[in-house]
């Protein structure tokens, strides 16, 4: 969608310099590729190289990139997020579509609003409220009694299990399930008895989940998302789990029952937490980190462990293997240090 | 269903202590928030301390907690799993549903018993068999000359491919695909060549399946989970594994090709086990561990690494890299400290 | 299907020793378990000890191993590759069907080939092309305006989102997503903006993607998956990211935003790529490994932790944790070695 410099700047409120504002934009790219009618944007210093040379008919950039540009630049306190805008406002997501697919198979006491659409092959069970705006893309599973919040978009085959609760404006990637029943066993002599899962899953607004991402419900009471918090694909997220408000959570992470993580927290790709534990807010896991114990203070918290050459790393490995012998020694050396000293003193 | 304390206590073997037989148990829940007509339960140490508030109309108790308990109690020697039994009994799964819904696809030369329920949008292939009382939720795919077992559960969207062989009462959780293809590949002058994957999937009975979790047919002979095995989400299983019986495993788990794991093992969230070894019976593996070697003797192995301060974690890791140059300067002055005390004993 | 010795042989340019060349082949299996009329190969020296009593009616080996070898063999210089050879001659894949199912929805402007075949419950999406020979099994979802090249085979339930493009003889397991969004977030003052993700996919000819893997789409250029890549099950690629043709990728590793990956790369199971860096042609990564950073050199590179006994873990992961201070020791340690001498030798 063609807008002017101007008006994107407006919407954004980002200040033009050395540009037209009348000057049409069409399109976002890269700073090596945008060419005309493309803007583009400056925000990760990695890519300043490219600035110089860029054809882009305008760049979104930092008041410190733009002191001395040349060129047409919008000037943001957050050059990113302006972006972010400028894109959604240049490439709006697909308009929302309204109706129901003849193939779509609806319970006939279920709630669908006029203005969602019903995708091919999609499932909508017994009881379950589906709010304005809301698109499922096909097939979709949307279990009894569930309630999917107005304006979200669920793509191909989500599977909401019953009774689930979804907030405004959430988005959920092909394959995510929803609200299947938590891993919850008793050891009965050996074997094995299920424990009726008979908690639920409660999802706040403007939430994501991505692709294939599974979130089971409570055992007794709910596994709870907060608003704005976002997840990546394949991720794990057990029953009773509480995510707090605008955390981000990477792909392949791995959350383990009752775990309760706080608001703008961070979580790497790939790291797994420990069940009935508590992560305070503000908190940043690096990926592929392990987290065993409740975390109190803001902070970066790691022991995902860095890849070497595979000969080096068998022979530290070997090391490790042994580390606490290799520690007594050292002690069992500062002692006799210590004691030559003091025969040295006498 | 509403249920007396005596008819609950009778059925899972506990004892009423201070309890009124004929008192109506309409629910279950935690002790903190139980309420009238509500059942509760202590398995966990760390929620004793819920005990004396609850006001839980009786509480499934060990006789240890139960000794001077002043209210109403279930005396149980295993509590948690006379719990799991009470919760069933109390909120039983859906009833089960029986017949095809019209828009599922059906092979003509499929077999469905007269008491299963095929679900909308589900596709069965040719030479499948489906059992008696069988659920298949909802856009389910069974493949060709597949077998499911009688009462089997199958949530939506579940995918098994062909000639996959499932025992009776096996419960498979949304999206997960069973039977698909092991990464079976050649080299032949740098390109991979596909190796025919020939064998199958067998199932066990009473086994379940978590959402997303994957099963690889085998090469050559099959894919083995035995009975009662237990499988969380996200969990990959490579071709020709053996999973023993009463085997559970938590979630976001790798297993690859051919690893035979003992029956009663626990895996860990998120541990990786390499091909070609073998587990003992009972042995527990705790999260994010590898396992690179055969382990013959029933016990906990580990190889998870906790997470720290990230300042504190870069300082150690950079120690780590050179483990075996430090080890090997321990070792000198281990050798000069022996010299020097051989010198001085002189 | 049954074949002669003879014609197994040529097609795989093997050598007959000690065979009839008429002799009837009608299947594959293991050296253990093969019996009349099957073939079985030899290609890790792990199973050699079967050799000797094997009953197979032939055995496809090294010019080693089938020096001295007395019974009937197909001679090979890669035994394994002929093996996939002979193994897909025996044993076809299903046969191509053609068609659409009643069941499925097209939109009245995508454009499906006559000799494709459209299984049950799929769904193709406006301005989407499906060439000569596609496969889709049932309940798949190709999204508006991608491109499926020719004898593409999609198994049940898999979603390639919308303008994603597909080569020739791509092999797509259950429940994988092709080109869903990226993670792209912006912080706007403790709240995350969605960044739009206007790139797509695209994916060469003869690559495999395994079940539940997700590939999402480039943020504003393309991910692109090289010809032969072969990606096994639940594995997750990040927006923007590349891999080199041939690279062969195992289960549950995830690969964040931007990586590049060289070509005829091979990645161990649960590794861990992070976004940004470069990794060579010829790099093999073992399993469990951490890349943080680029790898420029071919070779082998580790960084995961093999298990040990629990208890021998807790005592060396308890010395790791304050690994700094004890290599601070041992520099003290030698500086006090060292004074000493220089004290004794005065």
């Amino acid at each position: 969608m063609t807008q002017t410099l101007g008006k994107l700047a407006a919407e954004v409120g980002a200040v033009l310099q050395n540009a037209d504002p009348d000057c049409e934009i069409t399109g976002v790219a890269t700073l090596q590729h945008a060419g005309k009618g493309e803007i583009s944007f400056l925000a990760n210093a990695a890519y300043r190289k490219y600035l110089k040379d860029t054809r882009a008919a305008a760049v979104i950039l930092s008041p410190e990139d733009a002191a001395g540009y040349p060129a047409a630049a919008l000037v943001s306190s957050n050059p990113y997020s302006s972006y972010a805008r400028i894109a959604s406002l240049i490439s709006p997501p697909a308009a929302a579509r309204q109706g129901v697919h003849p193939s779509a198979c609806l319970d006939t006491d279920c709630q669908v609003a006029a203005t969602a659409w019903i995708g091919p092959h999609c499932i909508v069970e017994k009881g379950a409220v589906i709010h304005d705006g809301v698109q499922l893309a096909g097939g979709c599973f949307i279990g009894a009694n569930s309630n999917i919040g107005a304006d979200c978009r669920l793509s191909a085959n989500v599977v909401i299990c019953h009774g689930v609760t979804i907030g405004e404006r959430v988005k959920i990637a092909p394959g995510a399930v929803i609200g299947s029943d938590g891993f919850g066993l008793a050891n009965d002599g050996g074997q094995w008895l299920n424990v009726p899962q008979l908690g639920s899953v409660r999802i706040g607004n403007d939430v994501d989940i991505g692709s294939n991402t599974t979130i089971d419900r409570g055992a007794l009471e709910d596994t709870v998302l907060e608003d704005g918090v976002k997840l990546d694909n394949q991720i794990q997220v057990a029953h009773n789990v509480r995510i707090g408000a605008h955390t981000a959570i990477a792909g392949c992470v791995g959350i383990s029952g009752s775990a309760v993580i706080g608001k703008h927290c961070l979580i790497g790709g790939g790291s797994g937490i420990v069940g009935h534990l508590e992560i305070a807010d503000h908190v940043i896991i690096t990926g592929m980190t392990m987290v065993t114990k409740s975390i109190s203070k803001p902070g970066v918290y790691s022991s995902g462990v860095p890849a070497q050459e595979n000969d080096a790393w068998n022979r530290n490995y070997a090391r490790l293997r042994k580390l606490d012998t290799l520690a007594r020694k050292v002690l069992s050396l500062e002692r006799a240090h210590a004691a030559a000293k003091r025969r040295g003193n006498k």
